[in-house]
């Protein structure tokens, strides 16, 4: 299985990379600058996020394409922090996704400008597409959506960083055990995106009108345990597996001496910690019955990642 | 004059304090990026953006404490763009405002990581609060004010950084005079956030309700003419004053090679520009009478700056 690629069928990849490319169509920007963010955004990659983004769209009871945008929007942000993320200050990767990282390709300047305007943009294509809240006899209703997207578009960015600082220099509030330092780091560096991806996705639902508060609980509840069950899967490949079948270098977290659920409870017990985590993200989406059948694929499809 | 301070009484500097330092009230965050922030937010600074917000709001028929928010958010941009400018791969600046750094200070890692966060941060204010947009049967002339908001933001934040990428890395479009080049890069890199303070300032004139048009078309033509002009004064200081006269280091525009207005029109012309922007900017909100006092105080305080 090659893991840069999403499983075929399991999600539009073609309607995914179309959104993607009109995301950073950025009239009369610098032609460098977009084709670094196109470098950055438009290579690949699986797109869990937008995946999630049509599943929980589906889940909540509305159509799979009304999820592109706010999916499109969670990958930016995505692209932008595993940009800013390879430079050679933070994690200083030279690979990516099999190709040199943007800093290798385009130098460390436009790497960081380009994964600044890629954060930017991401807010700029929800306030851009539909324009409708701009016009005259607007409703209330699509305005706070649209706020509400933004909002946990926000949200999740600022978890992400701070995950970032807490995985790579540290500084987590004191008395916490190691799995509670773990869960603390994955759930806001990793899970917060993949869990505001599910929430955007469940937001945009009922075309303009409001998600019922139960769905949108439920799909959130989704979204958390989704997200902390990723990252505890991606330790596991990183501590199990070779480069060549996990189609990045593996063995860093150790090699860096990073916290992880293999290094804190053991390769076994972290099997059935995502064993628990899948189980308690299906019964977050019970309620929803055969509407959120996409989304127990994604669960599926998560937890073979590392088989 | 202390270049680095605001001229006293010109605008309230302790409320700006204040509101930046709300902005960067992040609860649960890692006290050391919590700490990067505010190094880089509130180490003075002449809060020229929510200055420009807060005269326009008056301008506008409003009270200067309700652009404060959006002063801010400007602001946190600002502080964002400075922190990745000084990198050592951009611009490689040691000192601002008389003090290492945030990457000499805290890291490279760290300045990354902290300008990503005030950049989210930004967008973050503008949702946060006032949270009204929120609760039910909010107008829609609520949601939509704020919608705008976050739009004004989120184009400046791109036009900025894609003036950045002109001014240090080229790439401009072909078949522009070296003045119309100039013009291209100082009014995105620096004229459309300052711009985007004054829009949001008018914007937030009416307590919700819609500032009219005509009010809001000539603040927004200030705020350009505004934004070029303080980048053209910018200049001149950097190629006339001693860094202790200007606060900063001078000539480096020269010595980097870069153009500037006086580089390609000369001292004298571009004396000359400054004084046709200033005429231009007071025409713009000539309109608004005496309420646009606090606006022209401002233009006469940023072309004062050359003395």
């Amino acid at each position: 299985m090659n893991r840069g690629q999403p499983a075929p069928g399991l999600f539009p990849t073609g309607m995914f990379e179309e959104q993607l490319r009109a995301c950073v169509t950025w009239p009369g920007a610098p032609a460098s600058l977009v084709t670094a963010a196109e470098y950055a955004l438009l290579a690949g990659g699986k797109r869990l996020r937008p995946a999630l983004a049509w599943h929980a769209c589906v889940a909540a009871g509305g159509e799979g394409p009304a999820s592109l945008l706010p999916g499109a929007a969670v990958e930016m942000v995505h692209a932008f922090s595993l940009v800013h993320d390879d430079l050679p200050a933070i994690d200083n990767d030279d690979i990516r996704r099999g190709r040199p990282t943007l800093h290798r390709h385009a130098g460390e300047a436009m790497a960081i400008l380009a994964g600044d305007a890629l954060l930017a943009g991401a807010f700029d294509c929800l306030l851009r597409w539909p324009a409708s809240w701009r016009e005259p006899g607007t409703s209330a209703e699509t305005a706070t959506l649209r706020l509400s997207l933004l909002e946990d578009l926000s949200r999740a960015t600022a978890a992400m960083i701070q995950g970032q600082v807490w995985d790579t220099m540290g500084g987590l509030p004191e008395g916490l055990s190691p799995t509670e330092r773990l869960k603390l780091i994955h759930s806001n560096k990793t899970g917060a995106l993949l869990a505001a991806a599910c929430r955007m996705g469940a937001r945009v639902a009922c075309g303009g009108g409001v998600t019922p508060a139960a769905t949108l609980n439920a799909i959130g509840k989704f979204g958390e345990t989704i997200g902390l069950m990723f990252q505890v899967v991606d330790d596991l490949i990183d501590a199990t597996q070779t480069p060549d079948h996990a189609g990045k270098r593996t063995g860093k977290d150790e090699a860096a001496g990073k916290l992880t659920y293999p290094g804190v409870l053991g390769i076994e017990p972290t099997r059935a910690e995502i064993g628990r985590l899948r189980a308690e993200a299906f019964d977050a989406i019970s309620p929803l019955g055969s509407r959120a059948e996409g989304l127990r694929s994604m669960v599926d499809y998560f937890a073979e990642r590392t088989k």
